[in-house]
């Protein structure tokens, strides 16, 4: 293995970065992309303070490697959240949705590196001027909560590349190891991978809301709702739902009336396929199987170096 | 060189297509894309049958090199269109928006081989069960009108590439050398590039258009018109009406008298950069210059080349 930018800034052995997703990444699916070589990821947005200080412990303790915590940054706790991050020593801070200046001094001043999720060219720039260590760009592709300028990853990851000097993780779509290279050869150091690990046995989503996952095709999912916060999920009775609304000429309160609360809640965590909000990407329709984190860790890297040799084959 | 399915199908030297595309591929385009070893295409979609005619006989003179032609099956004098093609003998058709049932056998009997554009895995099936060649198979980023799915490049080739026998071509977001190595890694025989052709000195639009191409960055694009045939089009104030009316809650005739007559053809073809429709990809946010056809397809292989020994060099 050759360490590169991001390898090295997170001291990890491979380029493979768990996303940190709500209602599907606790600490059983982070400890063990850590423990296999990548980067796990506990996702804060869907846990009170002290169910994420118990999954930040029992990370730790099962696994001495580093591992980093997402923390959108619309959360309602946020101030009690950082102060856990800080007193339980995270060594990686992803934040998403917010202002990329408003955390990071202080998360940096612990000695916390910190990464910003964004969608575009601008944010990834504004996130480097606030002094961020790396970037993660995400597609349009991508599953649950998504930006408003609709670039897909073929084509953010070459721009942001063209402008952005810290290092850069690219997201939304990848489910491989021929979209991990593919990705790289792009522009990225690396690749944030949510979708394929929903399915992991270690994934503490519902097992129906799993198994949903692997029946999807392509065509399945829709960004939706993107006059309250653009988001992708499947197009099950709950978006048709959406759908009928639409039809009607809604009210931004009408929409938010039929979003309610917990939604997401009900979908992947109860497994409630009818009613519930079942967020995910485009690239379910590439995936058959639940498998152990890993195994698909595995899977990746040997997906990842049989690419390779099947590039280094490819001639004009 | 290697030859691969496509440059063997096609008889030419490199795995890149020029797309067929309204108002801006004409003989001068094509003909330079097949002399420096691609594969050029006439879009027809905006020529009435004596114009095609006009174009098929220049680009035979000017080339001795295979070519094809782009046939939108929505075109008003399909029989016409056809019967000049099978005439003049164009040794390629590539159809889009159509069933390709339906001409698929006729121009086959000819021995003209055919392709079909599709944005679906479901339709790239259809295709190869109708007796294509190949597909193209289109994502969500691409210029232009584009399928419902929203299915975007870095995903849609993985999972038509799973399913199909065919060769495949991919197509949306294409514009590098990179771009080329990335999408053949994902899965595709060769890749077909519209937009940075759009910007080329032969490119048959107006100087007005083609200068606004090279301006647009990340996000100044945007697919639309949903309800009529979505279309990815430049922001610009014909957008804007587009979504000014689309406050009001319009019907779908509402849209059919915004959209007009000739709209494509006033911004594209006559320069009105505010009137006009603007069709163009994602990708030319990374496009900042009008080159010779000639001089794009030397940088798409010297960048191809470049791009291999960059994936060669990355290591897990």
């Amino acid at each position: 293995m050759k360490a590169n930018r991001i390898t090295k800034l997170f001291n990890v052995k491979y380029p493979i970065i768990q996303a940190g997703m709500i209602w599907a990444s606790g600490w059983k699916l982070a400890s063990e992309v850590s423990e296999a070589g990548g980067l796990g990821i506990i996702g804060a947005g869907s846990m009170y303070p002290d169910v994420l200080r118990e999954h930040i412990q029992k990370c730790k303790k099962a696994t001495s490697k580093p591992f980093a915590v997402n923390v959108p940054m619309l959360y309602p706790d946020l101030d009690k959240i950082m102060e856990i991050i800080i007193e339980e020593k995270v060594p990686i801070v992803f934040t998403s949705a917010g202002n990329p200046k408003t955390w990071t001094p202080h998360l940096k001043s612990h000695n916390i590196k910190v990464v910003h999720v964004v969608s575009s060219v601008k944010f990834a720039l504004k996130s480097q001027e606030a002094g961020v260590d790396a970037v993660v760009a995400e597609g349009f592709e991508a599953g649950g909560h998504n930006g408003r300028e609709e670039t897909t990853t073929f084509t953010l990851i070459p721009m942001v590349k063209k402008e952005l000097t810290i290092p850069l993780i690219a997201a939304g779509g990848i489910a491989s190891g021929s979209g991990i290279l593919a990705a790289m050869i792009l522009g990225a150091d690396a690749a944030q991978i949510g979708t394929r690990f929903v399915a992991s046995e270690e994934g503490s989503s519902h097992i129906n809301f799993k198994k949903e996952v692997i029946k999807a095709q392509e065509g399945d999912t829709r960004l939706t709702l993107k006059e309250l916060a653009p988001v992708r999920m499947l197009k099950n009775k709950f978006y048709q739902d959406i759908e009928k609304l639409y039809s009607t000429s809604p009210t931004i309160e009408d929409l938010q009336d039929l979003l309610g609360r917990a939604r997401a809640k009900k979908g992947m965590f109860e497994g409630d396929l009818e009613e519930g909000e079942l967020e995910i990407g485009q690239i379910s329709g590439l995936i058959n199987e639940i498998l152990p984190a890993k195994k698909i860790m595995e899977n990746l890297i040997a997906e990842f170096e049989a690419a390779k040799i099947e590039a280094s084959a490819i001639e004009f």
